[in-house]
């Protein structure tokens, strides 16, 4: 069997069916694959099956696409069985370097060679799993949040041995399955999103330390505040409505200082000039034209909407 | 005259009128307060007029209180004159140290010694701006997240010298104007929301200026990403959920020790024992009797309905 067209895929192998891994069958299934998983827990079939149904509902109101059914998952016993005839191999076991390594390495081994094998891991890269790979070239990391069903980001970064083809492939079979996909040229540790999340989890883990705010505080000091605008604007457009009609230049020029305010544990990065430069012109790129105003009304829109479909008006 | 119940005031004023002070004054008059507003910028009054008039369509689709209008706003081009019979004042002037305090300390010669001094600012503590001031008792922070007129969440804390009745007060007022109010025990630079967002968003520099991330991708990272999770569930209990049925006490016991990975230049706070509790039990206690089955749920409809409100489905 040689490679398909990453929109002729017909059916996925899902190995490891926890909640990230549950999540991705639930999302195929969805999206009218045939689904083939395997998991060595015991009551494995059990808990994956449940999830596939709480998930359902919502899944439902998505909208599914042609072919969409629950009646095909086929839960194996055997790895080796479970890859057969897979035209994609989704790896989701647990986030420890070993296992990674092994478990990859034997699919790797079972697996088609033509077969991409792309890993939902969320910090590791895919170079220091991919070792023990006959075939490392068709590695990838294809790395989703949960719950992966709904997020609709996926990351897709390759390793030093991964074939560049392979990460083009993954990248447009993603999209192709309706996921939004960021591809990254370099491998970094929690890639973007998690390195960002993970930013504001260890503030808050020192804030409450500290006794300076209760898990409470934190997350309504979120839900309350700016969560409402993160799934309008990220972080960088939203500095760039702060800086008024300037935008993101007026506020790295005349808040820049306050950067080395003792805020967060954090150290500040350096703002130099092509610090400076860099975010202005990828805020002007982001906004593609669309004055602050006219930034300034879709963020407004977009929280109302936000608010009353939260039932918060 | 002396200090009104919080709900029973009717007039503010609004000291600085820029984009946070603008917004406050749009919400305050959508609210249905009259407000007596001055900014020395020579251009302020049409600025504010424009910023109000843009807010307002918004305003009006969110609910507007009896009362309110537009024409109750009244601009003076003198401080003492705008002071004049306001119940509460909202300072919004720029953020800089030596300014807040000037003014702050003016204000509080001009007003009724009676009323409540409210800061916008977004980092600097109560202690360091009163300094100046005669009656510090009376001022306190009631610090916004942008645009005020929109997002609920209001922080509000005192200084040293803040009378903890203030405090009281203040907190009051703003729930009955409508907002979400947090209440600090403790001034902490950056509050709590700003802190968190400091954080992420000095990670986002960090990976722009080393070139591992473009600003696009960062922003995408969180908008299709864990942005649209955190209107509905903070970073507290979004990572509750992560641990599956064993919630934040298997997350915290499971994961913990990678808190140590090198994801962000933040130093990761250590988790003690006690540390781990107080997490674990604060999520409890948001949890409130939900299960993680029943939060899984009201993340899945939540996420739903923001896709679904944002035009994304």
């Amino acid at each position: 069997m040689s490679r398909p067209e990453p929109g002729d895929v017909c059916t996925v192998a899902c190995v490891g069916t926890g909640v990230i891994g549950g999540g991705w069958v639930a999302y195929y299934l969805s999206r009218g694959f045939r689904v083939r998983a395997w998991d060595p827990a015991e009551d494995a079939e059990v808990r994956l099956r449940h999830l596939v149904d709480r998930a359902w509902p919502a899944l439902t109101r998505l909208g599914t696409a042609p072919g969409a059914s629950r009646d095909r998952l086929e839960v194996f016993d055997d790895l080796a069985e479970a890859l057969a005839g897979a035209q994609l191999v989704q790896e989701s076991v647990p986030e420890q370097l070993d296992l990674k390594r092994r478990l990859l390495a034997e699919v790797d081994l079972l697996a088609d060679p033509d077969v991409v094998i792309s890993s939902s891991t969320s910090g590791f890269g895919m170079s220091e799993m991919q070792v023990d790979c006959a075939h490392p070239g068709r590695t990838v990391v294809g790395h989703p949040f949960n719950p992966p069903y709904l997020i609709p980001l996926v990351e897709v970064v390759g390793g030093e041995l991964t074939d560049p083809a392979t990460v083009a492939w993954a990248a447009e079979f993603y999209r192709m399955a309706g996921k939004s996909v960021i591809v990254l040229d370099r491998e970094v540790p929690g890639f973007v999103a998690n390195r960002l999340q993970e930013a504001l989890w260890r503030e808050a883990l020192h804030m409450v330390a500290e006794g300076e705010a209760t898990v409470e505080q934190i997350d309504r000091s979120i839900t309350e505040g700016p969560g409402l605008r993160w799934p309008i604007h990220g972080p960088m457009l939203t500095f760039h409505l702060a800086g008024g009609p300037g935008g993101m230049a007026h506020m790295l020029d005349h808040f820049g200082p306050s950067l080395k305010s003792p805020w967060t544990r954090l150290t500040a990065a350096e703002l130099t000039p092509a610090l400076r430069d860099a975010v202005v012109a990828g805020c002007d790129r982001e906004a593609a034209g669309r004055t602050v105003d006219d930034l300034v009304s879709e963020r407004d829109e977009g929280i109302i909407a936000v608010l009353g479909a939260l039932g918060r008006l």
